[in-house]
C-alpha cells in the first residue's frame, strides 16, 4: 500500500534526524531556552529580513492556532476565516473552547478577500444592535489553503491593508507554507509575510520535521507574554530544543525549500498525468495537494494499492479526493500512481464505450 | 414618539406590578427558595400537565441560553441552530464564551428542519476525520423564531424524533412563547413542549414581566445540578422571589395568555392594514412581530412619529423593518400607526404617479 | 419568624418602589440606553467628584464580579483576593469559569494588605520558573468585607500605591458599600474610591434596591468595550432602565446613605446588647453585619423565633453566627432580638451556675 | 557544567532513539491510529493486568493534566490537590483556563490524605450555601509527588476508597512514575494504580522518551470521547506513532524500569553522601529527586560546576535546592557531585570553625 493520503505519514528528513541523533545526549535548558532554539530563530529572522521578530516554537498546528488566537483576543472578539478554514472545520472547536467565535465567510477555493473582510466588519460594527454582536478582531488565513490554493502578493497586500485600516490582526497559518513558497507562480516571500501579517507560522510537521511549527510575530503587542500562554495551553515543550534542532536543520543550506520543491515537483507530475487523461479538479492547484474529481469505479480500483483522502461527493458517480505528496514521497511511487491512473482510466473508458454501445 | 421597536419598552403588567407591591416588604429566603417560586413552578407544571418537571427562574434570555447550553454539553460538543438564531447573531458570542461552537444551518424563515439536523449530524459523525470535528449534541430553536414564524406541531414532532434518534437534546427558546401560543393557526401547547423538548423556557421579559424567564426541564439528566451553574454564571438572583412573584401572577387567571392575545390581536390589525395597502413581508407572520418591506421614503416620514427596528435592506429603495406589539401596546397607538401607514402610502403613490407621468 | 439571616430578605425601599411604579408604563430604549440610567450615572459621577467616570449597571454581585474580572484580564493573569473573598468562596467558581485563577491570600478579618500583595507579586514574578506561574494582575477587595470589617483610607491608599507600582488593577466589591460609608470610624468616601481604585461598584441589592450594582470605572482602559462583555455574560438587562430608575432614586436626597445609616444604627444597638452581655465576636465590626460567638444551647432557643446565618464552629459548644440588619429592618424586631438575647443569656447562665454547683 | 537541575535535559534513551530511527521512513496512519500505538497500549494493559483499559498518548504533562481534567468535569466542579500540586503552582493556570477551580489542601510533603479529602468534600457539600460553592469532583495526586515523596499502597487505597464513597474521580499524575515504582520501599504496582485510580498516566518525557505521557483509563466513563478533547486542546499529535514507538520501546525488555532504577540508584548515592556529611532535607525522599538544605556559601561555589534548581529559602543562610538524576545521568557526574559536596562541606566547616574561633 502506497500512501498519498497526507503529508505526515513518515517521520522526518534524514538531515533533521541526523541532527537529533547528534544532539541527543547534549544537556540543555528546557522549555525552548537553549542555543538550538536561538539559532533557529536567528535563521528565521534572517530569512524574513528583520531583526525585531519574536519567534516561538510549538509542537502542532491546532495547538499553535488556539494559542495564538486566544492570546490575542479579548472575550467579545472573534476571528474571521474561510468556510473551509482548519479552525472552523477540523479542530473540534478548539477556538471556541478558548471562548472565541470563528466567524466564517463563504469561500469556494479556501481563500477570503479583503472585500469580504471589510463587509463583515461593517456588518458587525454598524448593526443597530452592535453591542449584541461578536466583534471581528483577527483575520485567519492559511497559505497554502486547505484546498491547496495560494494567495498572491496582491491579495495578501489587500488583506493586510484592510486589516490595518479596520484595526484587525492578520494571522497566517503556514502549516504547509514551504509547499506554497516554492510553487510555480508564487510571488510571496517570507519577508512579505513578516511585513504584511501580524503573526504567521512556518510549518515543520508537514515539511520535513517530526513535528513543530515556528510562530513569527511581527506585531510586538501580540508577542507580549506569549510564552505564558504557550505554557498554559500545554504548548511549552519540556525538551524544547527538539524544536530548535529541527528548525535549525531545516533552515540550514535551504533544506526546507529544497525538500518542499521535491514534493511540488512530484505533485506537478501527477497533475500532468491527470491533465493528459482529461480529468478535472475540485479546485485547481500548484502545491503538494491535488484534488481531482474521479469516478467511483476508478477510485475503488485505485484504492487497492494507494491510500488517498476523501474530499467530497461531486455527483452520483464522481467524487473529489485528495492526493498529497511530501518531502518524503518517492519518485517511484509517483510513477506507480501515474501509471495506475492511466491504466484504470483507459480500462474505464473502454468499459464505458462498450456500455454506451449496448 | 410611539414605540413599536420592540416588546420590552415598558415595565410590567399592572397585575404583576400589584403583586410586587403587595409582597414588597415580606421577608423570604433568597435565591429562589421561597414560596412564590414554588407556587409559580407548580402552576407551570400544571399547565404542562406533568408533575415531574424541574422549573428554574432566570432574569434574561441570553443568561438563560448560555446557562442551559453550557450546563448540558461536554467540551467537544456544539449546538445546532438557525443562521438567524439569537445565540448565533445577537448574544456577542455568549455560547462560544462558555467554550462551545454554535453550528448554524441556513434558514430563510428562522426555522430549521429535522432533515437539516439529520444531515448535519451525519456530516459531522461520518467524516473520515470525525474526531477533528465538533460533535452536535443539542438543537436550539426559538418559537416564535427571531423572524416571528412558528413551528407547527408536526415540525416540532419531527425535530424531537430526530433528536431522540440521534442522541441530541432539543432546547426551545421561548422568549416570546406567549405570543406564539395564542397566534392564529398555532397548534402547539405547553404540554406538547414538555413532551417534545428536553428543556424549554417561557419568556416573561417580553410578555408582561419586568424581567424573567422560566426554564422547564423535562429531561431530568439536564436538570441535575443546574442551580450550581446558574450561580456560577451570575444567574441566581439574590431576591429570587421577584421572579416567582411575577410568574405566579402571570399564570394566575390566564393572565399570560390574555395579554399575549392582546398583542397579537393588535399585530393582526397592523397586518390587515399592510395587506390592504398591498405591502409585502420579508417573511409572513402571525405573532406580535411584523416584518414589512417598505420604501425608504415612506419609512423616513414614518420615523418622525414612530420607532421601529431595522431588519435588512431589500433593494436600493426598500428595506424590511420590524414593528413589535406587546402586552402593553395601546390600541390607540396601533390605530395611529395604521392611519399613518395608510396616509403615507397614499401620498407616496400619488407622488410616484406624478413622477411616473413626468 | 423574624429574619436577620441576610440583608436581602425584603424587596426595595418604598421610595425606590414609588419610582418604579411611576415609570412603569413609560416607553424607553432598552439595554440601559435610557434617560434614567443617564441620570443615575450623572448623580454617581457627581458624588465621586469626577466627570470622566464610566458607570454601568448590572443586576447582581456575582455577575458584576465575573464580568469586570474577565473583561480586564488576559488568559495567563489571575486575581489576588482574601481567603474569605466572595469570588473565592461563594460564587461556585464563577471566576475560574471565565478562565482565571483566584489567587487567595490568608486573612483572618477579610482584608488583605499592600504588603501581602507585594509579596505575592514578587513570588510569582521572580520564581525561577515564572512563565509557569499565573501572573497576578488584579487585586480584588470587598469593602465592607465578607466579615463586616472596613478598610481605612490609609490601608486603601497603601493598596492602591502598591497596585500602581506593580502594574495591577485595584477592584473593590462594594456590594454592601453603603453600610461601610456610614459606619462609625469610616474615613473613606466615594471620591476616595474613584481616586484609588481602577474600578469599584456600589451595591444596590443589599441597600434599598430590588436588585442592581453600579459599576464605576476610573481607569478608562478597563471600561473599553465593557458593554459587549456585559452582553456576552448575560448581564445587559433588556429593561435596563429598571436599574437606572432605582439608582436614580437611591441617589436622590441622600436616600442611599440615610437608609444605610438606619441599618447600621440598629446593628450598633445589637452590638451594644451583646457587649453588655459579655459575648465576644469572631471579628469586631462596625457595619450592618455582626458575628458573635454564642453557645449552641442559646442559639438553639433563639432559632425558634429568629433566623440568622451560620458562620463557623468555634469550639465544641460555641459557634459564630451572623446577624444582618438592613435598610428594611424594623426597630421593633431589633428590640425583640436584643430582649431575647438578654433573656436567653440570663437563663443559660443560671443553668450553668446550677450545673456548676452540682 | 554538569546538569542536575532537572530530569529532562537530554534527549531519549539510545534504545528509544534506535526505534525512532528504524521506523523513521515507515508510512503510517496519523493521530495515533497506527500499529506502534496499538502495540504500546497492549504492553501497558498487560503490565497493568487488565484488558479493558483505554490507553491514550499525549506529548506533555501540562497538556495531559488539562485534557484529562476538563474532559471529566462539569462546569461547577473542581479538582482537589496538594498546595504544591503541579496544576496549582506550575502550569500558569492551565486548569482554570479550562474553566475549573483547583481546590488545594495544605501539604508539607506533597501528599494529601483521604481524611483531607473527606473534610473538604463535607465542607463544600454541607455548607448552608452549598450551591454557592464549587463542588469537588476529582482528586489529583502526583506519585512521586513534586517533592519526590511516594504514596504507600495503604495511603492510595484509603484515597481510592474515600473517592469512591464520595463520588469523586481519582487521577494520578505519573510524570515521574518510573522513578517511584523502582524506589526502595515502594509497594505500589501499575496493577494497583489501574485498580485504585480512575485515570493515571505513565510519564515518558522524564523517563527515557523524547516526550510523551501514556494516559490509562480504568473508568470507562472518563474515557468516552477522550480523543475529541485531545484534538480540541491541541494534544492529538499528527505523527502519533512517534509516541507509540517510544512507549513500545520503553516497555520492551523492562527498559522503562531498568533505566528508572539507574537514576534512583545514583540518587541514592548522592543521598548517602549528604547523609554522611550530616546535611538534612526539606523533605526526605527515595526517588530521583533530592531536596537538601544547604548553606548559601556552599551552593554558590557548587554552582560554578553544577546546575541545580532552587526550591525555597529556609533561613537567612540556608536554602533548599533540588538535585535531579535521570535515566541519562552518568555515574561519573554523580561521583563528581559527591566529591564536590564533600570537599565544599569540609572547606566550609573549616572556615566556620575558624570563624567560630575568632
Amino acid at each position: 500500500m502506497i500512501y498519498f493520503n497526507n503529508d505526515y505519514s513518515e517521520g522526518c528528513h534524514e538531515k533533521v534526524l541526523a541532527r537529533l541523533i547528534e544532539t541527543n545526549m547534549e544537556q540543555s535548558f528546557g522549555y525552548g531556552e537553549d542555543a538550538h532554539c536561538r539559532s533557529a530563530a536567528d535563521k528565521i529572522r534572517k530569512l524574513c529580513g528583520r531583526e525585531d521578530l519574536a519567534v516561538h516554537f510549538l509542537v502542532g498546528g491546532t495547538q499553535t492556532n488556539l494559542t495564538v488566537i486566544c492570546s490575542a483576543l479579548r472575550p467579545h472578539q472573534g476571528v474571521l476565516g474561510a468556510s473551509s478554514a482548519h479552525i472552523q472545520v477540523h479542530e473540534t472547536g478548539s477556538i471556541e473552547a478558548t471562548g472565541h467565535k470563528v466567524m466564517w465567510l463563504p469561500s469556494d477555493d479556501g481563500k477570503i478577500t479583503a472585500e469580504q473582510v471589510r463587509m463583515a466588519v461593517i456588518q458587525h460594527r454598524n448593526d443597530g444592535a452592535f453591542e449584541h454582536m461578536t466583534q471581528p478582531k483577527m483575520v485567519y488565513i492559511s497559505n497554502p489553503t486547505e484546498l491547496g490554493t495560494l494567495y498572491s502578493l496582491e491579495e495578501l497586500d489587500a488583506l493586510s491593508t484592510a486589516c490595518r485600516e479596520l484595526g484587525l490582526y492578520l494571522f497566517l497559518d503556514g502549516a504547509r507554507l514551504g509547499y506554497g513558497l516554492v510553487a510555480k507562480g508564487n510571488d510571496v516571500t517570507l519577508a512579505d509575510l513578516a511585513r504584511l501579517c501580524d503573526v504567521f507560522y512556518i510549518g515543520g510537521t508537514k515539511v520535513g520535521a517530526l513535528f513543530g511549527e515556528a510562530v513569527v510575530f511581527s506585531n510586538p503587542a501580540l508577542a507580549e507574554d506569549f510564552r505564558y500562554i504557550m505554557k498554559q495551553r500545554g504548548g511549552l515543550l519540556a525538551k524544547g530544543r527538539l524544536l530548535g534542532v529541527q528548525f535549525d536543520a531545516l533552515f540550514t543550506d535551504n533544506l526546507y525549500f529544497t525538500i518542499a520543491a521535491h514534493a511540488v515537483m512530484l505533485a506537478d507530475r501527477i497533475r500532468e498525468t491527470l491533465d493528459e487523461l482529461g480529468w478535472t479538479y475540485l479546485v485547481p492547484g500548484v502545491t503538494n495537494q491535488i484534488f481531482p474529481i474521479l469516478p467511483d469505479r476508478l477510485l475503488e480500483k485505485l484504492s487497492k494499492n494507494f491510500t488517498f483522502s476523501e474530499q467530497e461527493r461531486v455527483d452520483e458517480n464522481h467524487r473529489a479526493v485528495r492526493f498529497c505528496t511530501s518531502w518524503a514521497t518517492k519518485e517511484e511511487n509517483v510513477l506507480a500512481l501515474c501509471e495506475s491512473l492511466t491504466t484504470l482510466t483507459r480500462e474505464l473508458r473502454n468499459v464505458e464505450n462498450r456500455e454506451g454501445c449496448e
